[in-house]
């Protein structure tokens, strides 16, 4: 198996991973990317993205484009290279089935994923009226009929934003109760948004677009078909962690890697970015963080711990 | 004096007040921001930025104003409406020449000015041969004769980081000593860095761009020239801090804003992001922290502890 040998693996190749590339070469760095899939992260996805500063209104693939050309004039980004473990032997040793990297550093950017319902349609429609993030989506429903579902904290204010951008909400909830923060709970109570709890979503329907949700009340059995543009679907994330537990990396109470301000890690020589380590889980934060954490990695090379 | 009220009154037009206002408008809070100048911040005097992703290469201008654009969608930019004073009585209540704005929150992008050495020829050659940013224009002096002028941390980064890219620098301080962290005064007295102590830069010199440096030393009084194609004055950073001061938000030891990661100040309603909080400084970091800034306030907002 050949060795590569890198100052930094970057692990994640969507926003956090590409600015950690850009910013990792230019100071001079030897970085490389690995990404399990094709290049781009969740922004490949979403149809229309409003609120990367200056772009007004870009499609997720375009912007996700851009971002991998610049960091390619840096860095070498490997698609398809799944790290299978990794391990720390003076050198962090990374495997991937086509060969084993060498890393003086390492920078998880690794991503989180958003929980689906499972229920029927939701991967039909899902960018089609089905979102999963209403700080980054909810601006085009402006106005529209819209159902938020879940019960914890990112589900009310998901509800909370919705109606202040003048949507008519539906709070769809499997519980008897919201788990989440007790203010939130009672800022949604006393909003316009209407509140349907012991329900769950069984089907997304629609012709080409979503068109309606059909719920089921668990209590009753009873089915009601409701009438909406938008479902924004607030059930919990997966952070990708594997690989930091693997290093021993400590997470956070919600499981998402616990960074400093500076993007590092509790083990020397580790660092995050990017939605793995939680907060607002936005394109303009990950790439922030990762400027951060890739200016921490130079720095922190310039004394050698890792020897 | 009309007062204008707002959910979220941003104080600084740069990268990070563009991204403040974008968030702020897109969560529905009624947002202004206030300039005390042209709108745009330090980037508008950059030639070319190479380090905001996805854009390889954009002059300073072109950046701040494709992201004016994109927040004068979302809030109004006031430009050259100083803040004059500022007060909390239930709202904030914010003076400018123009008249009085009332805002329920307050976010601080005011930035960080670099100190100049106030040399002559500084301002002739600011952008054509000087720089105060290695991180953001060293690059583009990749390989060529630099010097470094300055004894702190950031200075001795500076040098390393120029080193790093195959520049040939001269590390130029006017005491006998470096102020900077040890570890980094190891490092460049490793490396092949040219230091010049007790020495002061009196002159930049060239013709349309930098080409030397009349440098004095200040114990012998004898004057060198010192050919060069770019100098990186890091003497400083002077926070924009006198509305933070008049608010009691605390700063930290280095004078700039101390803020906890969802950017929020001691001081309930005040929020703050970019340059003036410290950091890295980084335009991607500006914008990444005031998209947290402006989601703050607009859920601290959710529950009115301003009233």
């Amino acid at each position: 198996m050949v060795e590569e040998e890198y100052d930094l693996v970057i692990v994640g190749g969507g926003p956090a991973g590409f600015t950690a590339g850009i910013y990792a070469g230019r100071s001079g760095l030897n970085a490389v990317i690995l990404e399990k899939q094709m290049a781009g992260g969740q922004v490949m996805i979403s149809p229309s993205i409003e609120n990367w500063p200056g772009e007004k209104d870009i499609p997720g693939q375009d912007l996700a484009m851009k971002m991998r050309e610049h960091a390619e004039q840096y860095v070498h980004i490997k698609e398809f290279s799944e790290v299978t473990s990794v391990r720390k032997d003076g050198y962090f040793i990374i495997d991937t089935p086509e060969g084993a990297f060498k890393g003086k550093s390492i920078l998880l950017a690794t991503g989180a994923e958003h929980r689906h319902l499972g229920a029927t349609g939701e991967e039909e429609f899902n960018g089609k009226g089905i979102s999963y993030c209403a700080t980054c989506d909810g601006f085009f429903f402006k106005g529209k009929d819209v159902a938020v579902i879940g019960g914890g904290s990112t589900a009310l204010l998901y509800a909370i934003y919705l109606e202040n951008i003048e949507c008519n909400v539906k709070l769809i909830h499997r519980r008897d109760q919201f788990r989440g923060e007790k203010a939130l709970q009672d800022k949604v109570k006393a909003s316009g948004v209407q509140i349907i709890l012991d329900s769950v979503v069984e089907e997304f329907k629609g012709e080409e677009v979503l068109g309606s949700l059909m719920v089921k009340n668990v209590r009753t059995d009873e089915r009601t078909e409701i009438p909406v543009s938008g479902a924004f679907i607030a059930v919990g994330e997966v952070p990708q962690t594997q690989i930091a537990l693997e290093l021993g990396v400590e997470l956070d109470n919600e499981g998402f890697i616990k960074v400093d301000r500076r993007m590092k890690t509790n083990i020397p020589g580790v660092y995050s970015a990017g939605d793995v380590t939680g907060g607002l889980k936005q394109i303009v934060t990950a790439a922030g963080e990762a400027a951060s954490a890739a200016t921490s990695a130079f720095e922190d090379l310039m004394e050698p711990y890792w020897l």
